[in-house]
């Protein structure tokens, strides 16, 4: 019988191994299936727990249309690992789902992924690639820590102190250069470049922290949800953030304000500690404020009260009781 | 000092848990971190391998335009659910990512999302929502097996029967149907309800099975995948496929055998084993065809040849090498 074969397997695959798989598989220690097959498989490690998270970018809500789409694609990978270092785990593998209208833009969003994927030593375990007329992409991140050791938002107490690591309101200042059609890289540096604070991350978890969160939409907000999930009111001294001088010179203390507290995209830690933390924690972060009982967040500039907007970075506020 | 605190965290996480959360959250064995963080975390069961696969659905081009948006969601969770029944794991977590122009879309989707999870049981333990243009949906799916033992797509060797569970070519021709107008619920069925064969996998690997892919992309191109990465050549007896008498009278033979060799969508189990498992496969399948030693894809219908479709459904094949 005349048997007729498959020669090639269809565009497709080989698009997704060109754009995303060329050296970038990192084999994680446990990884039993990679990249390749319907799914990954990954022993579990005894004594220890996965993390894993879920992000979405899309162009034109989370990038300008203009921004290099490569760049987005790694930004939007880091922004995803940025959620594993508030848990203080240790990123293993990335699961990258693409859309895009054409080839081109395919190959670009891969190249900016394996960019990040490299730079951080992690496994590209799998994905999906589709066509599509808008460009976006969707980052599955899973991380491992000891089992019980995780960093939650609800494990705030009365008397702990407020820290931050990292910079707030840079990022959107950035942003908004950018939009205003500054294409000077310095300027458009804190938007464009995500830096995750894994090490940072892990590091305050093995000193003993247990409260942390990812402060992606403005410390306003983040804080509040510290504040909500833990049952405390947190306060913050704004000019105790780090870069905060360099902030307000730049745009002036009461947009630098603004921008700090409900910015977004900093991708910065905010975590509580206890008193006995400080000195360990001194070269870690900046201390910016204490929780108290009660509930709710306040802020303060050189002992002055600041208004706080309403809320951070919502996609769909204005339909909001629609 | 005066404070100003937050009262309301923004209409996006009241909007979120509207749609997604409400009677949504099973928490699983061993979830130490629940949806609601900025990851979910899960302890690691000795002995125990995860696994973890993600696909994206998007209107226009996973689901006509027309399409009601919640079935949408609730099958794109069924489809993910179909990559770990392809490696004989039992389904525990689902992350989702919902891009969708409005509210109203958000809430349609995350019913569709929730229908899915509650019927099989899972965590929905974490996600994102975006507003943008288009809807679409990333799912990425987790699911727990023993150690050492998923079923691989690489794992086929010459002299295996070749069996596949679940039908094939029915929700090609239910698609075909409702984009030619046809809006009979019983028509579309085999398009719109996506059934993962979980316990069929389950059961599959439990008896020894080692090799099993998930067809999605039509027979032609998933039997290709497992001859390529077996390196063994694949035949198939199209007329011993499951329901084939009902789809060669529903549209002919020759359209039957195109439909069912590169239709798509079937979420149906193909899968390979050594003949000493006929008889306690005999009701979990059909056998429909054999490993030989050599490459590719071959079909049969009655004993004669049939020509193979170049390849299953590619979103880039009209750019494919430009």
């Amino acid at each position: 019988m005349r048997t007729c074969t498959i020669a090639a397997m269809g565009s497709e695959f080989e698009l997704i191994d060109q754009a995303f798989r060329a050296g970038a598989i990192y084999h994680q220690p446990g990884t039993e299936v990679p990249n390749g097959d319907d799914a990954s498989v990954h022993a579990c490690e005894p004594g220890m727990a996965w993390t894993v998270s879920t992000d979405t970018a899309v162009c034109g809500v989370h990038w300008p249309p203009d921004f290099p789409v490569d760049q987005a694609a790694d930004r939007a990978v880091c922004a995803a690992l940025s959620d594993l270092a508030a848990m203080g785990a240790e990123p293993r593998q990335v699961w990258v789902a693409v859309t895009a209208p054409d080839a081109a833009a395919i190959r670009l969003m891969g190249h900016g992924v394996r960019h990040a994927v490299q730079r951080f030593g992690l496994e590209l375990a799998g994905g999906d690639t589709v066509r599509a007329p808008l460009a976006a992409v969707t980052v599955t991140v899973a991380g491992l820590l000891p089992a019980g050791a995780a960093m939650r938002r609800d494990a705030a107490a009365p008397g702990d102190d407020v820290w931050l690591a990292g910079r707030v309101g840079f990022s959107a200042l950035g942003l908004e250069r950018w939009l205003a059609g500054d294409r000077d890289p310095d300027q458009a540096a804190a938007f464009a470049q995500v830096e995750p604070l894994l090490a940072t991350g892990v590091a305050i978890r093995e000193l003993g922290v247990r409260c942390c969160i990812d402060v992606s939409d403005g410390l306003a907000q983040d804080a509040g949800q510290v504040a909500r999930a833990s049952g405390v009111a947190v306060h913050l001294d704004l000019e105790t953030c780090a870069g905060w001088p360099e902030l307000a010179a730049m745009c002036g203390e009461q947009r630098a304000a603004a921008l700090a507290l409900a910015g977004g995209e900093d991708y910065a830690l905010l975590f509580t500690a206890s008193a006995h933390l400080r000195e360990a924690l001194a070269g870690l972060a900046h201390r910016i404020g204490a929780c108290r009982a009660g509930e709710g967040v306040s802020a303060s500039l050189a002992g002055a009260p600041v208004a706080l907007p309403a809320h951070g970075y919502d996609h769909f506020a204005s339909e909001a009781g629609a």
